[in-house]
């Protein structure tokens, strides 16, 4: 094996928390004496290690390159760019999935609970009038089942919740009822008091859930939103929030992040806006991801975790 | 099998709700005729179906009685009632203990994701910048491993989290690295960022959150209580949440309930406090345990979930 020079294409102020645990686990994988660098000459390069959001955006000059490797699971800021010819990973991290999670069933627990009402309700009033139902008598529905939605999926079936889950192809998963296709889809919503969006930003499942579809859910559902901002129809949801057919709707991702100051979201006593934190990559579980791919390029392997860029995921 | 008085002894507005469940699992456990009524002789009567805060207090009446059946978990405001001579069974469950776990892995999942601070920052301000620790990393302990507190535990270790569980005898959770006994009990909390009472309520467990045990928690740890109310010492909680030792807590019990308006912990900034919710008999599937207990009673079987009064649960 000849030493890759692999280039860290992010955002400056990544580099100090990335660059230890990527020569760790280089090293660890068996990728001996990689050149990771901040900056080279394009020609001499073989692999990036890659966020959407860096300075590259040409790859044309880089001739060498064997691979981009994705610091996120979300690819489509990249999928379009033309000038990049050669695979394209995503980022599969056991981390990130963890820490989706645990955001995702927390706050599906918090309205499953309500506990809202309690956390604001520090008035010396004692509320204990309403018992919510049991997990099993609530249903759930997950849009979007890849590796974060399955998890999701499972996870929320095991602690007893009335679990569906729908995506664009066939699935089966245990402990979940699954649905495809756009039939699928507006029966997977007509029991859903909660629905998490897990799905990719692809100009299929741009503004999924619109007006027709918000329609499609009992009055009182609950919106869960850790997946894309484009996925949301925000003037159908708002709408919907206003009339009370949508109870609460908690919002991860937005179509500009951060949310602007005046943007209605914030200001809708029935909306949680959360800034962008439902799931973080972690840099340790991360670069392990990156150097197994980097170990599988050398040695001729086939890539883990490739997108597809015709479905753009 | 002739058939039995059983006397529903519980605040009379619960009858409405548990009559017809209680007829049905009667009917559906093979136990025909049943007598099940508000009145009766006490002299005929075969079976209590309890509430402590009933006006049963003197059993010295019930000659014929074969059995008390708590419709609670808790059973402290009976077993030292000394007019008791026959055995006493106390409720287990399943809704009851499902009921529990969604309560105490949701504020568990709410203080590890630090949700509250979204729920209260609705203000327009981004706060992207803390990052929880994924769940592996964070140290949760159980005080108390009955049937409440291993449902708890495993669950929460099914979550990912590094699961601790105390109890006075030794136990074996799958998951859950378990201890017991006084020296146990300090090397319990001494991992513990975020604690979760399930203990029941014993001369032996009263106050076991005090001065010295809160100090044996890492400093910003936090206190989940949905067990009992006086297994806190609330004034030793109040100093170290004063000093930021304890950094919340989410009470669910008290000495006294409704807990009076004028108590510092609904003023505590660092206290959120909820109205004895965190889990319900259920009326359905309590009757179903009820049943089976009487059914038992009837052919001679033995009783399941007795309470050993010496040790007072």
């Amino acid at each position: 094996m000849t030493a890759p020079t692999i280039l860290f294409a992010a955002k400056p102020e990544r580099w100090a928390t990335y660059e230890p645990h990527l020569r760790l686990a280089l090293s660890a994988a068996g990728v001996s004496d990689a050149n990771l660098t901040l900056q080279a000459d394009p020609a001499e390069v073989d692999y990036i290690v890659y966020a959407p959001n860096s300075a590259v955006q040409d790859f044309t000059p880089y001739t060498r390159l064997k691979a981009v490797l994705n610091l996120w699971a979300g690819v489509e800021d990249v999928t379009d760019n033309a000038t990049l010819k050669v695979p394209l990973a995503r980022m599969v991290d056991e981390g990130l999935t963890e820490g989706m999670v645990e955001w995702c069933v927390g706050h599906a627990l918090r309205h499953h609970l309500g506990m809202d009402a309690h956390i604001h309700g520090q008035d010396g009033v004692w509320r204990n009038g309403d018992v919510p139902p049991l997990a099993r008598h609530r249903g759930v529905t997950v849009l979007g089942l890849g590796a974060l939605g399955e998890a999701v999926a499972t996870a929320l079936a095991g602690l007893g919740f009335a679990v569906a889950g729908w995506s664009r192809s066939a699935k089966d998963i245990e402990g979940v009822q699954t649905f495809n296709g756009v039939d699928g889809l507006f029966r997977a919503l007509s029991s859903a008091q909660i629905v998490i969006l897990l799905l990719p930003d692809t100009p299929a499942t741009e503004n999924i859930l619109n007006a027709d579809t918000l329609a499609q859910l009992p009055k009182g559902a609950m919106i869960i939103n850790p997946g894309r901002g484009p996925l949301i129809d925000d003037d159908a949801l708002l709408a919907a929030l206003d009339t009370g057919h949508i109870a609460h709707a908690t919002l991860d991702v937005f179509r500009t992040e951060p949310l602007p100051q005046d943007h209605p979201y914030w200001a809708h006593p029935n909306v949680t806006v959360t800034p962008h934190i439902a799931s973080e990559t972690r840099p340790k579980t991360a670069s392990q991801v990156i150097a197994e791919n980097i170990w599988r390029g050398e040695t001729g392997a086939p890539f883990l975790h490739l997108v597809d860029r015709t479905l753009g995921y």
